[in-house]
């Protein structure tokens, strides 16, 4: 062994970091394994239904752009207290943001007190704020996804080579965030360029919000998908009044969704989901809130029309037709999870 | 025979009218009753699932403002065609007014020509348009229902006394339509103040609307019959919303609905299903349009909410709660009944 060797071992044994992935659906499982892909860094997974295909046998993972695999994360974990047997340096939350079933606090308990920073990668506003009050500590990035990711048959199929949109959440820690994030988005593969590191990462946020605030509400309340909804007479006015309101909303908190956004967002529907003539016999598309709402699960509204609510209650902004779609998706809600 | 007895028998002969009854549930019934009752008027009822019921052995009506007995119209026909053997002088519509379905002057079809006058007993606005288009030289008496009536194992059982308000629909007839109100008020028994003659009907139709239009919607959309659904967290600012959207709305065609009517309208509401403690093991009430939902039957969304979107729309009155309940629920009614 050189003398030279041995400090670059121990440097790259050093930079070997763990990770706590808690939501094991299409997009955590997707993002574990880029992270584990980097060659720094052992994920450690909780999985709950899908526990013994993950421990025994891995997923096998079909990407377009990061190639295929079968990948098994380094441990896999039945839930999160099995798991607070160490420290992490990230924990990856990539489950369901439910504030109104249980805060994101909650669903991380005790090891919370073993992670070094905390990455969500949901979707939704306000879904960091209950959080970083509980811990006000550990730094927060905030990640919005846009991938196009599937898994049937335990295959994972990445179609859409798209982006994930990182920053952190408030700069109040007094530590060196921008580096935080950077050396995040490097073990993700920045290189790949799929991931952007933003500085105002809540414009991203609310960006998503726009169609999924739109479209998951529209599609789950008509309970149709998304060709046989874009195919209704007057979506388009009805889908631009929601999206007027959530820019108003915005607007009001100093975040600008300019006029191109909604335009953009509502053409791109239309030429993705409205074309008539190429309906051939491929699946129509469900929103997940659709999803959750046949199954007769708990849907993500809270974090999706419920934040618009109060937001632009606070600011006095006219938000009828979210508030009109937020109150029957929430009397629902109730009569599945009950009052919080 | 005296001198005197025989102007008056040949003038009893002439008063008994007959009158084509066209739907028979609830309200058609009573109605239909209440009219044989004067002893002037002979019914035709139009049944088709109770046919054999209807002409074999009638309906037990048992009422607390109008006695119980057994009602069997003078005549019960299946179809209209049937019963346009005979000339009417009223055809009375208790059917559901589906215009996208199927417009009231195509039910009607070719005994039209053999009807005096057309009594609508139908909810919704906008109701008498397309069939006064049609037959201009029909006067129409539009006629609003407040009551409280059900029928289950062929008993119809009516215990609120409430009202019927009777007016004509806009007077182009250059005839004396008080005279013609007046006469079928008496008919349906004013004597017994069940009949209010109104000399301007659309603001009684535009006031029941208030409720119909936003409970209807309310529970149909969230699929909770009245009780939950006034249990919900923001029920009443947002019935208030949509019921200031239906007055504002109404203003704008020059129809008064003052600020007192809508809080009377909630007050009732509230007192009525909102008293939790009053529970006990009462079935919950679902509004028709949530019962026609349930059984995939065409709901009554153009008279309810359709026709408050285009008055809106020509008077450019804000109407963002109604907009959005409407096209979801119009979304659903394509998908059952096909575009019109």
């Amino acid at each position: 062994m050189s003398k030279e060797e041995l400090p670059q071992n121990k440097k790259r044994e050093q930079i070997v970091e763990h990770v706590l992935l808690i939501g094991t659906g299409a997009i955590g499982i997707l993002h574990g394994y880029l992270l584990e892909k980097s060659g720094k860094i052992k994920v450690t997974a909780i999985c709950r239904s899908n526990y013994d295909t993950m421990k025994d046998s891995g997923i096998t993972i079909k990407s377009s752009s990061f190639g295929s695999c079968i990948w098994r994360p380094h441990r896999v974990m039945r839930s999160i207290e099995e798991a607070s047997d160490r420290e992490y340096n990230y924990a990856v939350c990539a489950f369901k943001c439910l504030p109104d079933v249980i805060p994101t606090e909650r669903v991380l308990g005790e090891v919370l007190t073993r992670v070094k920073c905390v990455v969500l990668l949901q979707n939704g506003v306000g879904i960091e704020r209950s959080l970083q009050m509980a811990r006000p500590d550990i730094p927060i990035i905030s990640g919005i996804v846009w991938v196009g990711v599937n898994i049937r048959d335990n295959i994972l199929v990445h179609e859409d080579f798209e982006k994930l949109y990182i920053g952190i959440y408030k700069n109040v820690h007094g530590r060196n965030n921008a580096e935080l994030v950077n050396h995040f988005a490097e073990l993700m593969g920045r290189e790949q360029e799929y991931v952007i590191v933003k500085e105002h990462i809540q414009q991203s946020r609310w960006h998503k919000l726009l169609w999924n605030a739109t479209f998951n509400t529209l599609a789950t309340l008509s309970g149709l998908p998304m060709r046989r909804l874009m195919r209704g007479v007057g979506v388009l006015p009805i889908a631009k009044s929601i999206m007027d309101e959530i820019a108003a909303t915005a607007a009001a908190i100093g975040i600008d969704l300019p006029e191109e956004t909604i335009s953009d967002s509502l053409d791109m529907t239309m030429k993705y989901y409205g074309d008539i003539g190429d309906d051939k016999s491929e699946e129509d598309f469900k929103p997940s809130m659709l999803i959750d709402y046949e199954m007769n699960r708990p849907m993500e509204i809270e974090c999706i029309l419920g934040e618009v609510v109060r937001m632009a209650g606070m600011y006095r902004v006219p938000v009828p037709h979210i508030e009109l779609a937020y109150f029957i998706l929430k009397i629902k809600q109730v009569s599945l999870v009950g009052a919080v």
